[in-house]
Protein backbone atom coordinates (compact mmCIF):
# COMPACT_ATOMS: atom_id res chain seq x y z
CA UNK A 1 0.00 0.00 0.00
CA UNK A 2 1.71 3.03 -1.26
CA UNK A 3 2.56 5.51 2.21
CA UNK A 4 1.18 8.82 0.30
CA UNK A 5 -2.60 7.27 -0.10
CA UNK A 6 -2.91 5.51 3.66
CA UNK A 7 -4.46 2.57 4.56
CA UNK A 8 -7.08 2.07 2.04
CA UNK A 9 -9.73 -0.35 2.39
CA UNK A 10 -12.83 -1.43 0.55
CA UNK A 11 -15.76 -3.42 1.83
CA UNK A 12 -17.99 -4.71 -1.76
CA UNK A 13 -19.33 -7.16 -3.44
CA UNK A 14 -18.26 -7.57 -6.80
CA UNK A 15 -22.11 -7.53 -8.54
CA UNK A 16 -23.21 -4.37 -7.08
CA UNK A 17 -23.05 -1.39 -9.02
CA UNK A 18 -23.12 0.72 -5.76
CA UNK A 19 -19.72 -1.21 -4.40
CA UNK A 20 -18.08 -0.58 -8.38
CA UNK A 21 -18.72 2.45 -7.80
CA UNK A 22 -16.14 3.23 -5.08
CA UNK A 23 -13.71 0.74 -7.14
CA UNK A 24 -14.50 2.58 -10.21
CA UNK A 25 -13.29 6.20 -8.15
CA UNK A 26 -10.21 4.57 -6.80
CA UNK A 27 -9.03 3.44 -10.08
CA UNK A 28 -9.76 6.72 -11.79
CA UNK A 29 -7.94 8.31 -9.07
CA UNK A 30 -5.28 5.93 -8.93
CA UNK A 31 -5.15 4.96 -5.23
CA UNK A 32 -4.34 1.39 -4.19
CA UNK A 33 -6.34 -0.13 -2.21
CA UNK A 34 -7.30 -3.71 -0.34
CA UNK A 35 -10.69 -5.11 -1.24
CA UNK A 36 -12.63 -7.54 0.87
CA UNK A 37 -15.43 -9.48 -0.82
CA UNK A 38 -18.86 -9.66 1.52
CA UNK A 39 -20.46 -12.63 1.35
CA UNK A 40 -24.15 -10.49 2.14
CA UNK A 41 -25.74 -13.96 3.23
CA UNK A 42 -23.36 -13.84 5.95
CA UNK A 43 -22.17 -10.31 7.03
CA UNK A 44 -18.32 -9.81 8.48
CA UNK A 45 -17.92 -8.63 11.44
CA UNK A 46 -16.12 -5.50 10.03
CA UNK A 47 -19.22 -4.66 7.82
CA UNK A 48 -21.63 -4.67 10.80
CA UNK A 49 -19.19 -2.42 13.26
CA UNK A 50 -18.27 -0.12 10.20
CA UNK A 51 -21.76 0.05 8.91
CA UNK A 52 -24.48 0.07 11.91
CA UNK A 53 -26.65 1.65 10.03
CA UNK A 54 -27.16 0.25 6.95
CA UNK A 55 -25.34 -2.93 7.23
CA UNK A 56 -24.46 -2.75 3.50
CA UNK A 57 -21.94 -2.55 1.07
CA UNK A 58 -19.70 -0.16 0.06
CA UNK A 59 -18.19 0.40 3.10
CA UNK A 60 -14.49 2.38 2.66
CA UNK A 61 -12.05 2.56 5.28
CA UNK A 62 -9.45 4.85 5.31
CA UNK A 63 -6.67 4.75 7.82
CA UNK A 64 -9.15 3.13 9.98
CA UNK A 65 -12.24 5.60 9.31
CA UNK A 66 -14.89 4.13 7.62
CA UNK A 67 -17.67 5.24 5.56
CA UNK A 68 -20.54 4.10 4.11
CA UNK A 69 -23.06 5.13 1.36
CA UNK A 70 -21.89 4.92 -2.66
CA UNK A 71 -22.35 8.74 -3.13
CA UNK A 72 -20.73 9.90 -0.01
CA UNK A 73 -17.55 7.83 -0.34
CA UNK A 74 -17.15 9.35 -3.87
CA UNK A 75 -17.17 12.93 -2.44
CA UNK A 76 -15.16 11.70 0.08
CA UNK A 77 -12.61 10.03 -2.80
CA UNK A 78 -12.90 13.51 -4.73
CA UNK A 79 -11.89 15.91 -1.54
CA UNK A 80 -8.70 13.33 -0.27
CA UNK A 81 -7.10 12.48 -3.90
CA UNK A 82 -7.11 15.81 -5.72
CA UNK A 83 -6.34 14.32 -8.92
CA UNK A 84 -8.79 13.28 -12.31
CA UNK A 85 -11.55 15.80 -10.28
CA UNK A 86 -15.49 13.90 -10.54
CA UNK A 87 -16.68 17.22 -9.90
CA UNK A 88 -16.39 20.81 -11.83
CA UNK A 89 -15.10 23.94 -10.11
CA UNK A 90 -18.23 26.06 -10.65
CA UNK A 91 -20.60 25.82 -7.38
CA UNK A 92 -23.33 25.30 -9.56
CA UNK A 93 -22.49 23.26 -11.80
CA UNK A 94 -21.42 21.10 -8.60
CA UNK A 95 -24.57 21.51 -7.62
CA UNK A 96 -25.89 19.90 -10.97
CA UNK A 97 -24.10 17.20 -10.85
CA UNK A 98 -24.91 15.92 -7.07
CA UNK A 99 -28.42 16.96 -8.02
CA UNK A 100 -28.19 14.09 -11.01
CA UNK A 101 -26.32 11.31 -8.74
CA UNK A 102 -28.98 11.72 -6.11
CA UNK A 103 -31.51 11.71 -9.19
CA UNK A 104 -30.09 8.32 -9.77
CA UNK A 105 -30.56 6.81 -6.98
CA UNK A 106 -33.61 8.01 -5.85
CA UNK A 107 -35.77 8.21 -9.01
CA UNK A 108 -33.74 6.39 -12.23
CA UNK A 109 -32.64 3.32 -11.16
CA UNK A 110 -35.44 1.78 -8.99
CA UNK A 111 -37.84 1.85 -12.01
CA UNK A 112 -35.28 0.34 -13.87
CA UNK A 113 -34.34 -2.62 -11.77
CA UNK A 114 -38.34 -2.91 -11.51
CA UNK A 115 -38.87 -3.81 -15.01
CA UNK A 116 -35.82 -6.17 -14.90
CA UNK A 117 -37.57 -8.28 -12.22
CA UNK A 118 -41.08 -7.27 -12.69
CA UNK A 119 -43.51 -10.71 -13.46
CA UNK A 120 -45.72 -10.47 -16.17
CA UNK A 121 -48.80 -8.51 -15.52
CA UNK A 122 -46.56 -5.66 -13.59
CA UNK A 123 -44.54 -5.54 -16.51
CA UNK A 124 -46.36 -3.11 -19.09
CA UNK A 125 -46.63 -0.34 -16.37
CA UNK A 126 -42.67 -1.12 -15.33
CA UNK A 127 -41.47 -1.04 -18.11
CA UNK A 128 -43.32 2.59 -19.10
CA UNK A 129 -41.56 3.80 -15.75
CA UNK A 130 -37.85 2.60 -16.65
CA UNK A 131 -38.34 4.24 -20.66
CA UNK A 132 -39.40 7.61 -18.47
CA UNK A 133 -36.59 7.11 -16.15
CA UNK A 134 -33.98 6.60 -18.73
CA UNK A 135 -35.42 9.33 -21.23
CA UNK A 136 -34.93 11.70 -18.28
CA UNK A 137 -31.32 11.07 -18.16
CA UNK A 138 -30.59 11.02 -21.73
CA UNK A 139 -32.22 14.45 -21.66
CA UNK A 140 -29.39 15.66 -18.94
CA UNK A 141 -26.74 14.60 -21.40
CA UNK A 142 -27.28 16.75 -24.15
CA UNK A 143 -25.16 16.21 -26.59
CA UNK A 144 -21.65 15.63 -24.26
CA UNK A 145 -19.66 12.30 -24.55
CA UNK A 146 -19.63 12.19 -20.73
CA UNK A 147 -22.01 13.55 -18.36
CA UNK A 148 -18.88 14.98 -16.64
CA UNK A 149 -18.12 16.91 -20.05
CA UNK A 150 -15.32 15.46 -21.93
CA UNK A 151 -14.19 13.64 -19.06
CA UNK A 152 -15.80 11.07 -16.63
CA UNK A 153 -17.08 12.81 -13.36
CA UNK A 154 -19.64 11.89 -10.50
CA UNK A 155 -22.22 11.04 -12.54
CA UNK A 156 -21.02 9.08 -15.20
CA UNK A 157 -19.72 6.87 -12.74
CA UNK A 158 -23.07 6.75 -9.93
CA UNK A 159 -24.70 5.99 -13.87
CA UNK A 160 -22.35 2.95 -13.93
CA UNK A 161 -25.71 0.66 -13.31
CA UNK A 162 -27.05 2.73 -16.89
CA UNK A 163 -23.63 1.89 -18.51
CA UNK A 164 -23.26 -1.46 -18.12
CA UNK A 165 -25.36 -3.61 -15.96
CA UNK A 166 -28.44 -2.40 -17.74
CA UNK A 167 -27.44 -4.16 -21.38
CA UNK A 168 -26.81 -7.43 -19.23
CA UNK A 169 -30.08 -7.50 -16.81
CA UNK A 170 -32.27 -6.36 -19.87
CA UNK A 171 -30.82 -9.08 -21.93
CA UNK A 172 -31.90 -11.74 -19.09
CA UNK A 173 -35.60 -10.54 -18.46
CA UNK A 174 -35.93 -10.34 -22.31
CA UNK A 175 -36.89 -6.66 -22.68
CA UNK A 176 -35.45 -3.56 -24.81
CA UNK A 177 -34.82 -1.12 -22.34
CA UNK A 178 -31.45 1.15 -23.44
CA UNK A 179 -30.86 0.64 -27.45
CA UNK A 180 -29.26 2.13 -30.02
CA UNK A 181 -32.66 2.77 -31.39
CA UNK A 182 -34.43 4.02 -28.68
CA UNK A 183 -32.16 6.23 -26.86
CA UNK A 184 -29.37 6.68 -29.23
CA UNK A 185 -27.45 9.35 -27.52
CA UNK A 186 -27.64 7.36 -23.99
CA UNK A 187 -26.65 4.43 -26.15
CA UNK A 188 -23.14 6.46 -27.15
CA UNK A 189 -22.32 6.91 -23.66
CA UNK A 190 -23.01 3.83 -22.20
CA UNK A 191 -20.22 2.57 -25.24
CA UNK A 192 -17.90 5.43 -24.46
CA UNK A 193 -18.27 4.45 -20.86
CA UNK A 194 -17.46 0.65 -21.13
CA UNK A 195 -14.64 1.75 -23.38
CA UNK A 196 -12.86 4.44 -20.99
CA UNK A 197 -9.37 2.20 -20.51
CA UNK A 198 -10.18 2.27 -17.00
CA UNK A 199 -13.77 1.73 -16.33
CA UNK A 200 -13.16 -1.26 -18.88
CA UNK A 201 -10.71 -2.76 -16.08
CA UNK A 202 -12.50 -2.16 -13.10
CA UNK A 203 -15.90 -3.37 -14.22
CA UNK A 204 -16.67 -7.19 -13.18
CA UNK A 205 -16.83 -9.82 -16.67
CA UNK A 206 -20.23 -9.98 -18.08
CA UNK A 207 -19.76 -12.72 -18.24
CA UNK A 208 -20.04 -14.00 -14.87
CA UNK A 209 -22.48 -10.67 -14.10
CA UNK A 210 -24.71 -12.38 -16.95
CA UNK A 211 -24.58 -16.03 -14.56
CA UNK A 212 -24.93 -14.35 -11.18
CA UNK A 213 -28.02 -12.42 -12.51
CA UNK A 214 -29.32 -15.71 -14.47
CA UNK A 215 -28.96 -17.01 -11.25
CA UNK A 216 -30.79 -14.64 -9.64
CA UNK A 217 -33.82 -14.62 -11.74
CA UNK A 218 -34.83 -18.54 -11.43
CA UNK A 219 -34.87 -18.10 -7.53
CA UNK B 1 -31.38 42.72 -3.31
CA UNK B 2 -27.74 43.20 -2.44
CA UNK B 3 -25.30 43.19 -4.85
CA UNK B 4 -22.90 41.27 -3.53
CA UNK B 5 -25.15 38.21 -3.21
CA UNK B 6 -27.07 38.18 -7.10
CA UNK B 7 -30.45 37.60 -7.29
CA UNK B 8 -31.83 35.30 -4.55
CA UNK B 9 -35.33 33.49 -4.83
CA UNK B 10 -36.56 30.76 -3.04
CA UNK B 11 -39.51 29.16 -4.13
CA UNK B 12 -41.19 27.44 -0.70
CA UNK B 13 -43.60 26.11 1.09
CA UNK B 14 -43.92 27.89 4.78
CA UNK B 15 -44.66 24.95 6.63
CA UNK B 16 -42.38 22.02 4.85
CA UNK B 17 -39.59 21.33 7.04
CA UNK B 18 -37.43 20.93 3.50
CA UNK B 19 -37.96 24.44 2.46
CA UNK B 20 -37.25 25.90 5.76
CA UNK B 21 -34.09 24.43 5.76
CA UNK B 22 -33.15 26.55 2.52
CA UNK B 23 -34.94 29.46 4.84
CA UNK B 24 -32.21 28.67 7.66
CA UNK B 25 -29.05 28.20 5.38
CA UNK B 26 -29.85 31.14 3.77
CA UNK B 27 -30.21 33.62 6.80
CA UNK B 28 -27.42 31.65 8.71
CA UNK B 29 -25.13 32.83 5.62
CA UNK B 30 -27.31 36.48 5.98
CA UNK B 31 -27.98 36.23 1.70
CA UNK B 32 -31.47 38.41 1.76
CA UNK B 33 -33.87 37.07 -0.62
CA UNK B 34 -36.79 36.93 -2.44
CA UNK B 35 -39.60 34.20 -1.56
CA UNK B 36 -41.74 32.89 -3.14
CA UNK B 37 -44.98 31.03 -1.10
CA UNK B 38 -46.36 28.36 -3.52
CA UNK B 39 -49.68 26.75 -3.21
CA UNK B 40 -49.29 22.68 -3.66
CA UNK B 41 -52.69 22.21 -4.97
CA UNK B 42 -51.73 24.41 -7.72
CA UNK B 43 -48.22 24.63 -8.66
CA UNK B 44 -47.20 27.58 -10.06
CA UNK B 45 -45.75 27.58 -13.87
CA UNK B 46 -42.38 28.79 -12.42
CA UNK B 47 -42.11 25.64 -9.85
CA UNK B 48 -42.68 23.25 -12.71
CA UNK B 49 -40.19 25.16 -15.20
CA UNK B 50 -37.78 24.87 -12.51
CA UNK B 51 -38.05 21.39 -11.06
CA UNK B 52 -39.66 19.29 -13.45
CA UNK B 53 -38.06 16.27 -11.93
CA UNK B 54 -39.70 16.39 -9.35
CA UNK B 55 -41.99 19.35 -9.12
CA UNK B 56 -41.47 19.77 -5.42
CA UNK B 57 -40.28 22.70 -2.90
CA UNK B 58 -37.79 24.29 -2.24
CA UNK B 59 -36.36 25.63 -5.32
CA UNK B 60 -33.39 28.07 -4.88
CA UNK B 61 -32.86 30.30 -8.40
CA UNK B 62 -29.79 32.15 -7.84
CA UNK B 63 -29.23 34.69 -10.77
CA UNK B 64 -31.20 32.94 -13.14
CA UNK B 65 -30.01 29.29 -12.35
CA UNK B 66 -32.57 26.40 -10.64
CA UNK B 67 -31.70 24.10 -8.22
CA UNK B 68 -33.66 21.69 -6.49
CA UNK B 69 -33.41 19.32 -3.44
CA UNK B 70 -32.91 20.76 -0.59
CA UNK B 71 -29.62 18.54 0.91
CA UNK B 72 -28.28 19.75 -2.82
CA UNK B 73 -29.05 23.29 -2.41
CA UNK B 74 -27.62 23.63 1.42
CA UNK B 75 -24.32 22.20 -0.36
CA UNK B 76 -24.71 25.13 -3.30
CA UNK B 77 -24.96 27.74 -0.54
CA UNK B 78 -22.26 26.80 1.85
CA UNK B 79 -20.03 26.78 -1.24
CA UNK B 80 -21.25 29.89 -2.91
CA UNK B 81 -21.16 31.93 0.34
CA UNK B 82 -18.20 31.03 2.72
CA UNK B 83 -19.03 33.10 5.63
CA UNK B 84 -20.06 30.80 8.32
CA UNK B 85 -19.39 27.32 7.11
CA UNK B 86 -21.80 24.53 7.31
CA UNK B 87 -19.39 22.16 6.87
CA UNK B 88 -16.16 21.73 8.61
CA UNK B 89 -12.77 21.79 6.40
CA UNK B 90 -11.50 17.76 6.82
CA UNK B 91 -12.63 15.40 4.05
CA UNK B 92 -13.42 12.84 6.67
CA UNK B 93 -15.54 14.90 8.73
CA UNK B 94 -17.30 16.63 5.86
CA UNK B 95 -18.32 12.66 4.73
CA UNK B 96 -19.38 11.88 7.88
CA UNK B 97 -21.55 15.25 7.85
CA UNK B 98 -23.21 14.32 4.43
CA UNK B 99 -23.57 10.64 5.62
CA UNK B 100 -26.01 12.00 8.24
CA UNK B 101 -27.86 14.71 6.51
CA UNK B 102 -28.81 11.45 3.82
CA UNK B 103 -29.34 9.31 6.77
CA UNK B 104 -32.07 12.09 8.26
CA UNK B 105 -33.56 11.91 4.81
CA UNK B 106 -33.68 8.23 4.23
CA UNK B 107 -33.62 6.61 7.42
CA UNK B 108 -35.00 9.18 10.30
CA UNK B 109 -37.59 11.08 9.34
CA UNK B 110 -39.44 8.74 7.77
CA UNK B 111 -40.31 6.33 10.60
CA UNK B 112 -40.65 9.06 12.80
CA UNK B 113 -43.49 11.03 10.43
CA UNK B 114 -45.28 7.91 9.89
CA UNK B 115 -45.52 7.42 13.94
CA UNK B 116 -46.83 10.92 13.94
CA UNK B 117 -49.67 9.64 11.59
CA UNK B 118 -50.01 6.16 12.13
CA UNK B 119 -53.45 4.90 12.89
CA UNK B 120 -53.96 2.98 16.69
CA UNK B 121 -53.58 -0.46 14.36
CA UNK B 122 -50.10 0.37 13.36
CA UNK B 123 -48.82 2.96 15.82
CA UNK B 124 -47.15 0.38 18.33
CA UNK B 125 -44.98 -0.75 15.68
CA UNK B 126 -44.41 2.54 14.20
CA UNK B 127 -44.21 4.82 17.53
CA UNK B 128 -41.20 1.49 18.22
CA UNK B 129 -39.70 2.35 14.83
CA UNK B 130 -39.75 6.38 15.21
CA UNK B 131 -37.93 5.64 18.62
CA UNK B 132 -35.19 3.46 17.14
CA UNK B 133 -34.28 6.43 14.89
CA UNK B 134 -34.20 9.34 17.27
CA UNK B 135 -31.70 6.87 19.41
CA UNK B 136 -29.87 6.66 16.17
CA UNK B 137 -29.37 10.33 15.66
CA UNK B 138 -28.72 11.01 19.24
CA UNK B 139 -25.84 8.45 19.33
CA UNK B 140 -24.63 10.37 16.74
CA UNK B 141 -25.04 13.78 18.28
CA UNK B 142 -22.72 12.14 21.13
CA UNK B 143 -21.81 15.37 23.91
CA UNK B 144 -21.50 17.96 21.67
CA UNK B 145 -23.86 21.06 21.55
CA UNK B 146 -24.68 21.13 18.01
CA UNK B 147 -23.95 18.07 15.41
CA UNK B 148 -22.22 20.59 13.56
CA UNK B 149 -19.55 20.85 17.14
CA UNK B 150 -20.08 24.56 18.93
CA UNK B 151 -21.86 25.93 15.34
CA UNK B 152 -25.07 25.29 13.74
CA UNK B 153 -23.59 22.77 10.92
CA UNK B 154 -25.37 21.14 7.62
CA UNK B 155 -26.95 18.05 10.05
CA UNK B 156 -28.26 20.45 12.44
CA UNK B 157 -30.02 22.64 9.35
CA UNK B 158 -31.29 19.18 7.54
CA UNK B 159 -32.40 18.28 11.29
CA UNK B 160 -34.59 20.60 11.63
CA UNK B 161 -38.09 18.90 11.61
CA UNK B 162 -36.52 16.84 14.68
CA UNK B 163 -35.64 20.58 16.04
CA UNK B 164 -38.90 22.02 15.77
CA UNK B 165 -41.75 19.93 13.86
CA UNK B 166 -41.22 17.00 16.07
CA UNK B 167 -42.58 18.66 19.18
CA UNK B 168 -45.58 19.79 17.57
CA UNK B 169 -46.55 16.90 15.65
CA UNK B 170 -46.26 14.55 18.66
CA UNK B 171 -48.13 17.02 20.49
CA UNK B 172 -51.01 16.73 18.00
CA UNK B 173 -51.08 12.94 17.49
CA UNK B 174 -50.78 12.31 21.44
CA UNK B 175 -47.55 10.88 20.88
CA UNK B 176 -44.09 11.08 23.50
CA UNK B 177 -41.32 11.10 20.97
CA UNK B 178 -38.76 13.42 21.58
CA UNK B 179 -38.84 14.11 25.14
CA UNK B 180 -36.28 15.25 27.66
CA UNK B 181 -36.91 12.06 29.60
CA UNK B 182 -36.23 9.48 26.70
CA UNK B 183 -33.72 11.61 24.85
CA UNK B 184 -32.29 14.18 27.16
CA UNK B 185 -29.13 14.94 25.03
CA UNK B 186 -31.08 14.92 21.63
CA UNK B 187 -34.11 17.49 23.69
CA UNK B 188 -31.28 19.52 25.07
CA UNK B 189 -29.99 19.71 21.14
CA UNK B 190 -33.49 20.68 20.21
CA UNK B 191 -33.69 23.65 22.76
CA UNK B 192 -30.15 24.80 21.72
CA UNK B 193 -31.63 24.91 18.44
CA UNK B 194 -34.97 26.45 18.39
CA UNK B 195 -33.34 29.13 20.50
CA UNK B 196 -30.41 29.96 18.37
CA UNK B 197 -30.88 33.79 17.87
CA UNK B 198 -30.65 33.18 13.59
CA UNK B 199 -32.72 29.96 13.78
CA UNK B 200 -35.24 31.36 15.99
CA UNK B 201 -36.11 34.26 13.46
CA UNK B 202 -36.14 31.43 10.57
CA UNK B 203 -38.98 29.73 12.14
CA UNK B 204 -42.71 29.68 11.36
CA UNK B 205 -44.91 30.28 14.51
CA UNK B 206 -45.20 27.46 16.58
CA UNK B 207 -49.24 28.08 16.66
CA UNK B 208 -49.98 28.80 12.64
CA UNK B 209 -48.05 25.14 12.18
CA UNK B 210 -50.08 23.33 15.17
CA UNK B 211 -53.34 24.54 13.54
CA UNK B 212 -52.07 23.53 10.09
CA UNK B 213 -51.22 20.16 10.68
CA UNK B 214 -54.32 20.07 13.15
CA UNK B 215 -55.95 20.78 10.20
CA UNK B 216 -54.58 18.18 8.25
CA UNK B 217 -55.23 15.58 10.78
CA UNK B 218 -58.62 16.05 10.25
CA UNK B 219 -58.63 15.44 6.29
Amino acid sequence: MAAEHGEVRLLGKWASPFSNRVDLALKLKGVPYNYSEEDLANKSADLLKYNPVYKKVPVLVHNGNPLAESLVILEYIDETWKNNPFLPQDPYERAVARFWSKTLDDKILPPIWNACWSDEKGREKAVEEALEALKLLQDQLKDNRFFGGETIGLVDIAANFIGYWVSILQEIAGLELLTVEKFPKLFKWSQEFVNHPVIKEGLPPRDELFAFFKASQKK
